[in-house]
């Protein structure tokens, strides 16, 4: 039995965190953090968590919590807003506990694509170059061994899976890597603003930050891992009016065989079953399977099919997650899993 | 005043021709066809005409209606699935009205490939070649005289729209365009099919059709007007949890300068004010501008906005419309008051 | 052709208003106020009205531009939260222009009443008298000469509209009268709250202001004129996770007649038809009849139906209306048609 | 460990059913009913149990299936439409297994009653008799020794709880009672009809049934059974835009004390506590307290609160709880964990 805080735990991923770890046999609550809410019963606020999770919410706005929290918690979660983790980490804190940062802090190793992407000055680099980057199902040994693991980006987490084996196999031309995402609007947070009040969003689905979403440089600095180059795509997200989920169809030319054919199905289907045939949370749909949201809803799932266009010489992959569990809290919990020993799976 | 009959006038297509007609100053309606509700009261199947149009719905199941109709109706509107339009017509029918056909039959000149993609025979190939395409921001003059509008698809429509000025001015490389569409549910039609239920359809975003929805060959051949030679792109429909709109993202790489630079953002602009800058029905948002698909709600408007993306040499170009109204019934209107000389927006 | 200010413009009420005066052949919009937005065009708030209406929006948050509004406009909307309207009205306002409050202000006669149910004092009580409550269906003489219209409420409309000919026919015991009502999110405006959040909205249905909602005592004071007596009602209303409409479900002990039968639905259909045969936005579906919202949205129609319960003894009436339309902006438009001598219907 | 098997697997219920059992440590699916997809793996109808339960369906439409399944399961569901479990069983089937029944074939002690509010002859009224009304909370000692038990509607469930300790206690009037719900679309089934169309559904709601719904008469009996006495009452569902959910909103006057006075709100919760307060799946929420379905999605609880209004001196009971859930699947996993000794809340 472990110890756990969350900081941020009345946004929408500090909430399903709670929901979560409150039915994990493995942990105890220690700190339910809010700025907003402090003071009040956790279930006052989500009130699915009446008679499970009655806590008292504390006040997380001074960064003063930390050392206690530190002392008392085996792992910390933050969930908070971006540049908020970096603040509350020093030697001290890390010599205490291990955090699993919800946020960007930690995400992109190099600090100045941060500070450009994020607009903000990164508070704790010195800590980036060991961070791990939470996605057990490529960085599975490090996150064990990790004191901060950089838990991904839902959009980020979504668009890598999809495309990751056939980048590394070296069986699609990543320069022609466009991502076309769309995004329940779980996603743009609980913050009190008129753009995702359910008038504005409802019946409506539109395009955002396009060319320029942060989750851009993550998404091309773990694909250049997968190929060893500089990876530069075309990313756009999407709301679509819904609470939950995240489609991702990622469009890219496929490598020609030697003698000019494209590969085939099969080859496909190799390269993905190679990467994550022993997967627990990932389902391959395979040549043709077409993945939608509604099925990963409430999940850690994370459903991957594809088509190849011989006309255009193209694939078309897919894939479907629930940005708040795999895109957030359920990922957070896998990651804690395969750092405390536990069975991956243990409570997702 | 002109009369009209409506052969399909209980689809949400052929529902939306008699909403926008019932409030037409220059139109009657005389027909209102329906296989599933004939001898009921339109207002009964929908409630919002009720009071608005009462009339009784007539079989239009048994093709020897369309005699006597074609001698009352000055032009009659087929809201009719695939195939049906071309087993209606003949000289003698078409010497008597005109025809506005919402289907698909009269929309692709390469009788070949119309079979191909929809799987069925022509029953009237000899009319192809007179039928004119009826997109009036493009074939206004051609629409004016035909005896055969073919209405164009809803996603036809977008997709065409946000890319036709680019590809004409050789702005964009046709062979790299990709066409990301997101649909509310209408689209889907009205039969009773469970995949179209509530429950199935909400909370939910889906690929469907993933390269080879028939709506692709109708793209290719007029971009390929546009620009002079054959055009092959990537289309790829999503199912949105919505009831209406249409969302196209299309992405495509820029021909660059003879200096090698990429053409600026005035340059886009001007493509498309050249194109669009005369027309009632389509809005510029320009240069970073976003269209969303709750703005063009109920109205017969198409959106369009661009951004080019100097990271990747690509620029986003983004259309929205009503898929029942632009899609459908608003641009049969919209070419019904162009071949009989009313004003282009009348009843719109 | 008169000049109308809207005061409250980007509210939704504003908004629906703005929408349907620019499509108003006999008003000429002169004054657009808003405060969150003064400066900016309104169609960039509002993007359906891009190209219909890009005036700029001016700041109505200091009472001074009353004056000057007063001057140019013939008829002011104040479509802005409880309390305001009241403080911007003084003789010369009212001896230059005529008010149309879309807000609380001037419904309720008793000032007490309002002071209590509001929880504010009034500014303006001296008008309250000569106010005229503009439900056209009821008091359409008394509008066609006012100063000042008090706009009913949303839910007051549905609920007098569909209760009031029952009433005042003797038909129903109004103190059995139960109202059970149901509304779409726009009715909890445009302000930026955490309760409006389309994820906190969607895929929920709650009661909320359970016995203490302040249309009550506006629907009591109305449905007393009806009965010449004093009525205490339950009222109930229930968020519903869709952006139009407002349902009202109302249950009453039938008044039996001097043998101890139940009044036939003959009966109750001719008190209906006898109260609104000849209205214009009133639609009677008679016995078994069952209003939906979505017959009823865009529009300034009221649709109403009865089912008569021989085994309670009661009757259930149901009505349905647009709650921003015939409960807001519709209504409104509806009242100055009357005042300015135009046809009730022109614009609508 | 015992053996389970559910005919209708494919419907929402059933499938709801499935997808609990997957999970229940003491369960083993051994049959999965289906008429529409027999032969089809499970998880391609619910693509999210794939990798769960990606078991075949057997066809369940010749009831000969009944007596090899009664041998082999310790347990079956039907989750059939009416009057289907009626022609299964046999003293057979029942002396070699027990059955929950999701339909209303036993829930009504009256066949006479049965037969009229479904017009439907029953094919077993000689185990009606027998059959337990697997409402836990009421009957749970019954419950645990019962051969078959009735499962109770979705309305019901949440009507009776909500109601039900206040009719015991003689605090409100029976005969008052006036229940008004509210349900998601799930609650109409997953048969292919217009009427259930996402965009028919969608951005509207309505009653239906009204005063004619089938639930009413089991509302009605089990009530009566709390008061010794008939009990008639007013009962009006509504369709509302969502999944899953149902909210009853009951009024009813309360009974006043000897010396007029009104029960208190400490008297009233006092009776919910007497009645409830040990109840695994009951959640009180107090004077003043509103349940919302979202906080009940995807559990077992019914949520209650209650409010009373001094000005009418009725009493507004509310309750909310899944459709799906505690109206459907989970109580009838909870009736089979009573039934063979598990905890409770085992898989819940």
């Amino acid at each position: 039995m472990i110890k756990a805080g969350i900081v941020g735990a009345t946004g929408y991923a500090g909430a399903e965190l709670v929901r979560i770890l409150s039915g994990h046999e493995q942990v105890q609550i220690v700190f339910l953090g809010s700025r907003g809410y402090a003071g009040q019963k956790f279930s006052d606020v989500y009130g699915n968590l009446r008679g499970v999770e009655d806590g008292i919410c504390e006040d997380d706005g001074d960064p003063a919590f930390i050392k206690d929290l530190s002392k008392k918690a085996d792992v910390i979660f933050t969930a908070t807003p971006q540049g908020v983790c970096a603040t509350l980490l020093d030697d001290e804190v890390l010599s205490n506990t291990r955090i699993i940062d919800l946020s960007a802090d930690f995400r992109i190793k190099d600090v100045a694509v941060y500070e450009k992407w994020y607009g903000i000055k990164h508070a704790a680099p010195q800590y980036v170059e060991e961070a791990v980057y939470g996605l057990c199902e490529i960085n599975r040994a490090d996150v064990a061994n990790a004191r901060i693991v950089a838990n991904p980006g839902c959009y980020t987490t979504c668009s890598i899976l999809t495309a990751y084996p056939l980048v590394k196999a070296g069986l699609i031309d990543p320069s022609t890597l466009i991502i076309d995402a769309k995004s329940g609007t779980s996603g743009a947070g609980r913050g009190a603003r008129v753009a995702n009040l359910f008038c504005e969003v409802n019946e409506s689905v539109k395009p955002y930050g396009v060319t320029t979403h942060r989750h851009t440089p993550e998404i091309e600095e773990q694909l250049g891992y997968a190929c060893g180059g500089d990876v530069v795509i075309s990313f756009t997200p999407h709301l679509v009016p819904m609470d939950r989920g995240i489609l991702a169809t990622e469009y890219a030319s496929l490598v020609r065989e030697a003698d000019g054919s494209l590969p085939t199905a099969e080859r496909i289907s190799a390269a993905y079953e190679e990467a994550y045939g022993d997967e627990r949370f990932i389902r391959l749909l395979g040549d043709g399977g077409v993945p939608e949201t509604r099925w990963v809803r409430d999940t850690n799932y994370t459903d991957i099919g594809f088509k190849i266009d011989l006309r255009t010489g193209r694939i078309v992959m897919m894939g479907a997650l629930d940005n708040i569990v795999k895109g957030a809290a359920g990922q957070a919990v896998q990651n804690m899993n395969v750092m405390f020993g536990f069975e991956e799976s243990m409570g997702l």
